[in-house]
């Protein structure tokens, strides 16, 4: 890596973090100057204006996102076993250290709605994207012989996508102490009405 | 009301509008005045800080939910017809037309969750109360017959408002052309497997 490309991806991993505090709105390039001990021209220069800034942080919180939850679920053989990888990756996700605010895309997904622009628009394709992953996941599942035939592989992405919101507002705005424990039965329960047999275990992880 | 409670009253609808769109972050005493044509001085007189605006906004929102969500639901009996017109009201709360960027609540939610003050804390007594209603309402279905003796009302509660959360991010953010059927779906699954007799319609409404 250039010195450049090294002081790019420093203020790109400072500005991810302001952003799940502070939401996008929040990481300009003054802070980031003043954060980083850097001049503003020179944090200006690696991006520009304040929107490929934000377009930015969210590509290289993209790039955490299939480095750390997708990318280690795909070694996980198709079926239920990837399912719960990909489970256990997200939720962990949303609680690394560098995201000391949560889950930067339920941040921006609620901040953006309203606003038309490329910033939105990567948004909603790596959303959109997101939520195809999940449901090819559970189609492999049926695939698999692990869910049932009739498993609609877009409801199940629907209903796991909320019960990860109502985790991060159950633990992150009301303090309630039974969120994992909640999440973690919600997505037993929607593993169970979907399995081909219901009550049976999951194949085994050879 | 007086002419000063109702410039209040005006104040604060505009702001709820705003703040549906822009997040709380987007209401400012300036942008209240150039709006209403009235005088930023004219504003401040009725809020004194941004921070007390804020919380108005979300009060005079509480009182909304109350009013057209909570009430015309606890005149339905006790039981899954509650339930079922507290989703109704749920649903159509977020696309009223003086909400245009949605449930205000959901948007504060992400926006506030990293602030600490008495705004947040207005939210997360809110936000508690209203899922302790959503338990309370699931718990007088088992109390009424309607659901299953073991139901776990808290669990309930924590399910129904992700998909709510899951509904707003699909049709809002994704305008997925899917996302009502979606959510009605999940609701009625939630329904049928809470449900004392599986399978039973819930009773008619007299």
């Amino acid at each position: 890596m250039s010195k450049g490309e090294n002081t790019k991806s420093v203020i790109l991993e400072t500005g991810l973090r302001m952003a799940s505090r502070d939401g996008l709105v929040g990481v300009t390039i003054g802070r980031l100057a003043d954060d980083l001990h850097l001049s503003k021209s020179g944090v200006f220069a690696h991006f520009q204006s304040k929107e490929a800034l934000q377009e930015q942080i969210l590509r290289y919180a993209r790039d955490a996102f299939l480095e750390k939850v997708i990318t280690p679920s795909l070694k996980k053989p198709r079926g239920e076993i990837r399912i719960k990888a990909l489970f256990d990756n997200w939720l962990a996700w949303g609680k690394s250290d560098w995201l000391p605010g949560g889950c930067i895309f339920l941040a921006a997904s609620s901040e953006l709605d309203d606003k038309p622009g490329p910033v939105r628009d990567f948004l909603v394709d790596m959303q959109r994207e997101w939520m195809a992953t999940l449901a090819q996941t559970a189609r492999h599942a049926t695939q698999a012989g692990d869910f049932k035939a009739d498993c609609d592989a877009e409801q199940f992405a629907y209903e796991l996508y909320g019960f990860i919101t109502a985790y991060h507002h159950a633990s992150r705005l009301l303090g309630d102490s039974k969120a994992e424990r909640r999440i973690k039965k919600a997505f037993a329960d929607l593993l169970e009405r979907n399995r081909r047999h219901a009550g049976a275990n999951q194949r085994s992880e050879a």
